[in-house]
């Protein structure tokens, strides 16, 4: 029992030494931390609650993007902070629990200063979650990809030092800690961009997210050339989605973040259902373009806990 | 200002006749009522999250189900109260605050006894949910259309007691409640169905919701007969989705949830298109397929706190 | 029925004149600004807990002032907004059910800009909080008499839209919006607190807090002299404790706030019933010197269940 | 950086054996199981925030009772699962947050059935809860110490079972699971105590919690002499308080629980403070009767923070 509940719980209560000597799964952060380093590009794909972090885990993806957007988008408020921040890792918590595969979270400026960015980091650990992005902007944030919004940028040594109260007070070493750059966004030039990057990955951030919102990958280029492989480097090819994936590898990125697009599937896939049957006044024409109940109950677990109810309240089977 | 504050917050602070005579919107529970009682059929369709509630109010339905079902899949959990009754009440605030069309939440058992309902509607009440559905099923609930177990029913007498204390413990005296009557999906038959019906109209329900898991009306049918219209009915047809709603409209149904199908749309739309962007590692063929983020912005009401910075937050205009 | 409920909401639904008609208790809010505005001094005692609260509204004080400070100790972390709005908003909801009289909360910055400010005013409004208190700081916020820091003070203008962004945002009329001029207290002088007093008054708060950390009230008389009479002004002589309270009332002084006493309390004598009971492993000289067990159920309400089961629950009254 | 994480962090990531080892303190768990175990009689006290929680550890208690009478009674709330299971963790999380001592949390049912309680255990292994004891009674419950009302009990072996699965779920092998006989309050009599005792010790209880109202110790000494020293067994004095503590040392009592001193301290302190700034308006007299203002701040932590800030936040300092 007790070994399967080690394993259940991805090792949490081992090194990943200890874990690997054993035969058992590393921690989700171990996970995270070796796709970042691995020399493979790997894919992170958002979820925005569990239903579709459980839905990216069983596509194959290997892990999570916990995207800022789509969990304010999916609450029905902005991308603003308008969500405080305990609300985000309750949603977080839910993910985390639906899944066996690490996630990472948009954490936007870290929701204040160092000492609430540690404290996040605490939680974030405590829930499961395997690593944080985050930002060089101002409390509250407004989401990158508004358009002319020229949004001032943190100070750079505050911000490195951010990332270092981060990575001093997490607890597990293999928590994954990303610094996303924003001079390119906000206007600032390459120059200032490099100088950022270099200075949050001394910082001890494990990897730069480089983010741009033009349309072609021209930025991404310039950068990874003249960083010259000093870390990891991951992008959010939302604008660029143009660009083939095999140039991206060849630049050398270590992962690619697709940020938003079940949440945009889902708005679409909900604004068609909902409008037919509200014109139809029926489901008939319905029910099979929806996953079926069944689906439903599946994706949640159902047969689990069937199974435990026959273990473990052996009145609830007297009454079937 | 304060006029529209008022106009803003649905007459929150009037009584109904108020309202009309000063040509105010009705109160969202005054609308919930309102659609039960009317002679016509209404539709409510159901919604998860604000995101889904914007769709929902934004497709034209002139009321909004907050299924259990559906939110604790979303949650990524199973439909048995494994989410706290506040984690669903925290989803029902933002669904509430996205949306100005009333929404009558799926309650399940009022989570507890008569004292947890009670207060569960006071809590609705704060958080502008307009009504809520209690069903006469035991702690911690299992969903109705599992197969194959049968369920026991709540002591008819004290759930009967539970609704009048719920009746006698809002604020609001438009604040809807239904009792739903399980009878007929726990096979316990139709005259069972009708006695506990008929104890909860009497006990103060402001309708009766029949359920069914037969594929075909039948058992609706039978019911509608024998209730003889002595007050508002509410159906379910998620089983039997291929009935004609006008059928279902010379029944005399007073009002038709479509329980879960924006949830069961979003899984189809989310599971395609994560399996494609897996498989393919791309996105350039997706970007078509789903909502571009410009409509994502929209639908948060980007413009809004666009307008309001320009009021309240000079400086952010001079950065631009 | 209604007419009761109506009653226990404290005419949440009417007017104010509309109260006073029927004979009705006025809204929460209604009261707050009355005492703000009445000619008598008035007084604000700190609580920190629906326990506190309950034992604050029983003393007899007509209204309760939620201390950031004393919310933030409680639950063990720091006056630096290291607990999240929300977890701060869900207390003082807890607060809110368990009082008749009406609550001003310490809302430090309003937790991030005007838009984070005026969303948290519509959330105050839902659970039944009167009003609430800003303060011209940055976020997140430090407390106010932690020694030797200065601290330094939001833009003027920026901070006086966000009290107007506030004002126009409540939906009832009456909600209490106080802006809190910490110049003195950061070393500003007294022509800047008075400058800033002037414009947020002018931006509509409903009152000014003039904060002072000095021994002895001369801050507090300078101020009030050169404010002349504008408008109510509320202090909090937590430093300037031996002050005589007529010499306040003397100054013009609107609303005095005891503002952390019943935490402080709490401390010593928690400190003192931990320590003995270790030391002598024994209850046996402690019972009469803490509230018996019956009186903690008294202020639970018990009474009230008991009742409600008779009425509610009567198989609850079978079994004893 | 990492040693001291891990030191901080009660040895999470490591088994018992290995922290010892490297000279680590052992996790909360485990100290919690020590204690348990341990031939010496061992004290827990109780507290209902961080702010209690940390005062006891301050007191010397080596663990803490987060008893649920008493943060019922600080939420304003009843003891009658009025709170959600969730909002009695988060604030159980701020508990565990501000102290290094395990907690062993009063979980009343565990909140449902078998699948509520296994899910309530994870959840308080993520937030560094080190135990909890659950009681054979009816969801949702009555506190025991109510008058006059027998209340039924669970059904036994589905009573074993909901311990059974909370055992089989937990990750840690050291969290541990009390569970509490209730026959004795209700009035079922020595034999079904024993019989219900023997059922939860075989189904992995790791200790059992035998509660009696009466005044002296008779029932506990029948008990502990019939039970035979069959495994650890756990008391909560607070009706026989007047019992010596050698006396229940001499029966073999395992731990003793103070359940609700620091709470019932504070209702008294905060209603004579709360009374008399009422009645004399006035603070000056009060000063030297609560904590100063700098004890708070030093409960709270302030000099971590500081110390901080001049590390992470060099423009902080800057400016004093």
């Amino acid at each position: 029992m007790w070994k399967t509940a080690i394993q259940k719980s991805s090792c949490m209560l081992y090194t990943p030494a200890k874990c690997i000597q054993r035969g058992l799964h590393s921690r989700k952060t171990t996970q995270l931390k070796e796709m970042i380093n691995s020399p493979e590009m790997e894919f992170l794909m958002e979820a925005h609650n569990g239903l579709s972090a459980k839905i990216v885990e069983e596509a194959g993806f290997r892990g999570i993007w916990g995207s800022g957007l789509a969990i304010s988008a999916q609450l029905g408020v902005r991308d603003c902070n308008e969500a405080s921040w305990t609300q985000v890792t309750d949603i977080l918590e839910f993910m985390a629990d639906a899944t066996t595969v690490p996630i990472l979270l948009d954490a936007d400026t870290g929701y204040g200063n160092f000492n609430n960015a540690r404290r996040l980091v605490n939680k974030l650990e405590k829930i499961g979650v395997a690593g944080c992005c985050m930002e060089d902007k101002i409390f509250p944030k407004t989401n990158s990809l508004l358009d002319n919004r020229k949004q001032p940028l943190a100070d750079m040594n505050e911000f490195a030092m951010k990332i270092r109260a981060c990575k001093d007070s997490q607890k597990d070493p293999d928590f994954v800690i990303v610094a996303r750059v924003e001079a390119l966004i906000a206007g600032w030039g390459m120059d200032e961009a490099l100088r950022r990057a270099e200075a949050y990955r001394k910082a001890g951030a494990d990897a730069i997210l480089i983010h741009s919102k033009k349309s072609d990958p021209s930025e991404i280029e310039g950068f990874m050339k003249a960083w010259n492989n000093q870390g990891p480097v991951v992008v959010v090819p939302t604008k660029y989605y143009k660009t083939p994936t095999s140039q991206l590898e060849q630049l050398g990125i270590s992962t690619v973040i697709w940020a938003n697009h079940n949440m945009r599937a889902s708005i679409t896939a909900m604004q068609e259902v909902s409008s037919n049957i509200f014109n139809q006044r029926s489901l008939a024409f319905i029910e099979p373009r929806v996953a079926p109940v069944k689906e439903v109950f599946r994706l949640q677990g159902e047969e689990e806990l069937a199974e435990a109810e026959r273990k473990y309240l052996p009145s609830a089977n007297k009454k079937s």
